[in-house]
């Protein structure tokens, strides 16, 4: 009997190495009164331990000092006002420290940061100061000696694969954080992201490995989906969110490790659960075969506000019953039989009542018209139309003023899929130098979270400043490039 | 030759072992969402560092704490708006830290705290948490378990007795602290009384010796004063203030420390120092052998605002040639006759011109005739007055409102001295339950840097909320009482 305790114990047999590395900032040397501050740069965005030290210049310091440490990842966030955060998250995730110190001594900072800038500011020093020994201890579980430039003959192309490894470093930890600022988690839908890239970049089985088991050992909810994000620090701890969509690419990202690997022995380890997961989908399907939506949070999909999810969630289930199926024929289940039979019978079904022939695009329902890039793109992934019937409707909804878009590189990125899957190199490559090219655009030395050409100021939790910066989700320019040598 | 290097490598060797207890608070737990605070009382004034656990109540905490956490000395302190603070000396000494934790986990403060309460403030916690564990883990280089009670037959006294000895005992670390609060420092005013006491109570040499020891290291200014304070943290420094009449007193600890160890090693290394020191005050006395007030922070005495300090300094001054001259006579030193002598002269100066023979009084001069019990007081303990004609000046000086009156613990020893000296048992008694017993019946579980009866918020610093709570030249009550069997 495989029980929580047997997934814990394998996860940590694969505890990731973590590689660390000291950064420099680019001032050695500041000398200060109170008020006085200085801003460090890195050179990079990075993760990790903050050390420095200050001493007198003339006159011993008689009192404690108190300074206050700031990291930014990237300028704004130095510079904004964090007295004036309105958003839904918790503040205390914005990065600032007051600290006092009663002597001159070398000082290393009990939290890990994600930052590119650290701004030090002398709030209280009885006599001026020197603060120097600037040093940052940089940690990651990826290889990045190992790896190799991407060297497309693309220029923009190449600086967008450097920021997306860039991210993916900072986010590969212990675990596959979905952002090394916030919220630290292992989330699913990064996974399966991040495993992906991986892949083709570092190459780090372990850690993909080590994930899978994670969420292996976590509860599943009354309708028997695993726990969207876990916890590993200070212990075990799944999370309270079971949302649909992650449920499902959690069985796809078990068929990706296969692909990759070919470890019958994870698979073997891990088949029932992700067989439970289509089984609790396969529960809650109408007469039609299509789902019925659920209570609280229950799909995902993006951050895109007022988004109707349902036909997109269906397209989810579509694809992941795609390639679980392929997974059992490789292995030689018997139940590859069921599922690529449920396969055929739900595309059938959504072409018939979530497609809308008239104006050749998927609908939410007859009541719910909604039309959005989203159920587009899954119903495309999920197999329901293709060919040139496919191309057009990815095409028209994507320059549409009026679909709703996407506004994560999460879903960003099954866009982008789609364009590969038909065939549509050119607009793939396109897309992602306007998207992700745009971040490089304005600065970003690693992919956000959350990304409106148009709304710099967007946040799904009500404030910009509590966006990550450096978000897992975003790294996967990186596996389009280098799969298939854009 | 005997230098710097020597003399430190004396105090090293002298390193005082510290004693640890574990205090625990008097709540052991508390559960708390944003906004909620708890007081944690230790049951007595203690110094060192502090340690409490956090952890979820029932839902994992998905974001970091933000912790508020106040240290003070009394429960005035902990409700005090440090924001208002208008003092001279840095708000950094202002005991509270915001802090941020990542995780649930036991934590503990890296920095050292002189307090009796403890005030944690949730200032943000994204889930309600449970505060656990706490713990108080004090020092002292005092064997406090040694120390038998006083077994006074007053009860008060007694009462005074234990604060007294708390005081010292928060204030003997690695050397003789001033205040474990602020400034934390070896003063050599501090340093005498505290020495004075501590061979009554702990009788722990070595720290004394050491203390000596760090003074002699110290860089004398260009009158030859010895520094009036050192740190010996970070690394050693002596101070900046050079004050006469602490420059003096080191010579009279050298004599107390022979008086009670007949340790004629440390004499010898310090001999020549002591000399120094009167001799460079032998150089400012005019042709009458009256000191001359030199610029910059040239005299102590006490925080009395507005006091005139030439004649208690002058006072200062025969204290030390009279025991100076006592010690130089034991140990069979030459010099003895030269500063008997020089006592003798200084003595009848000091009657000459600076005591006002209408008045019956002294005064600082004919242009400045300042009546305070400070100068009355050192002319009594420089031998310039005796018997009925000193009982009756102390008496009236102490009991006039025109008189300026001692603000300090400090000064208020000197004036206790000179009582017991004139045979005034009762009135020292008297003296100590009014003043030292005012602290406590305003609640000290400690004696203060500051006490005027009739105006509870004097501070030598203008702000009442930066005073020290526990200050190590308060405890000489216990020096009384028991030396005395009060």
């Amino acid at each position: 009997m495989k029980d929580k305790n047997y997934f814990l114990s394998k996860a940590q047999e694969n505890y990731p190495e973590l590689q660390f590395t000291v950064l420099t900032p680019d001032i050695s040397e500041f000398t200060a009164s109170s008020g006085d501050s200085v801003l460090l740069d890195l050179g990079e965005h990075t993760v990790g331990h903050f050390s420095f030290a200050f001493d007198k210049i003339d006159v011993f310091v008689d009192a404690p000092v108190r300074l206050i440490i700031r990291f930014g990842e990237d300028i704004r966030e130095i510079n904004d006002d964090f007295s004036q955060y309105k958003g839904i998250l918790s503040k205390t995730w914005l990065q600032e420290e007051i600290i006092n110190l009663d002597f001159s001594q070398k000082t290393t900072l009990p939290r890990r940061y994600a930052c590119r800038y650290i701004k030090i500011t002398v709030d209280k020093a009885n006599r001026p100061i020197r603060l120097f020994d600037f040093s940052f201890r940089a940690s990651t579980s990826a290889n990045v000696f190992a790896l190799k430039p991407a060297n497309s003959a693309d220029t923009l192309l190449n600086k967008i694969d450097v920021a997306a490894i860039n991210t993916l470093k900072d986010c590969m930890q212990t675990f596959f954080e979905d952002g090394p600022k916030r919220d630290r988690r292992l989330w699913i839908g990064d996974l399966r992201l991040e495993a992906l890239t991986n892949y083709y970049t570092f190459k780090n089985l372990e850690i993909v490995k080590r994930c899978l088991y994670l969420f292996a050992a976590g509860e599943c909810n009354n309708l028997g989906f695993l726990p969207s994000f876990v916890y590993e620090t200070p212990y075990y701890h799944s999370g309270e969110a079971h949302i649909a969509d992650y449920a499902l690419l959690y069985v796809v990202s078990v068929c990706d490790y296969y692909e990759h690997t070919a470890d019958i022995g994870v698979v073997n380890d891990l088949l029932k659960i992700c067989k439970s997961q289509l089984n609790s989908f396969e529960a809650i399907l109408d007469k039609n075969l299509i789902v019925t939506m659920q209570d609280g949070w229950f799909a995902f999909i993006d951050w895109c506000p007022g988004l109707e999810k349902l036909t997109a969630l269906q397209g989810v289930y579509l694809y992941t019953l795609e390639r679980f199926s392929e997974l059992l024929n490789e292995i030689g289940d018997e139940d590859f039989k069921k599922y690529s039979s449920l396969l055929s019978q739900v595309r059938s079904s959504c072409k018939k009542y979530l497609y809308d022939d008239n104006a050749k695009e998927f609908i939410n329902d007859l009541d719910n018209r909604q039309f959005s890039v989203h159920s587009q793109i899954w119903m495309i992934l999920g197999g329901v139309i293709n060919g040139e019937e496919a191309k057009n409707l990815l095409t028209h909804c994507l320059d549409n003023d009026k679909a709703k878009q996407p506004v994560t590189p999460y879903m960003r990125h099954y866009v982008t899929e789609a364009m590969i899957k038909l065939g549509l190199e050119n607009e793939a490559v396109l897309y992602l130098k306007r998207f992700w090219g745009g971040m490089l655009e304005l600065g970003a030395d690693t992919f956000w979270e959350a990304y409106i050409p148009d709304d710099l100021d967007f946040s799904p939790y009500e404030d910009r400043m509590i966006n990550s910066l450096c978000h897992a989700w975003s790294c996967t320019p990186s596996y389009f490039i280098r799969k298939y040598g854009l």
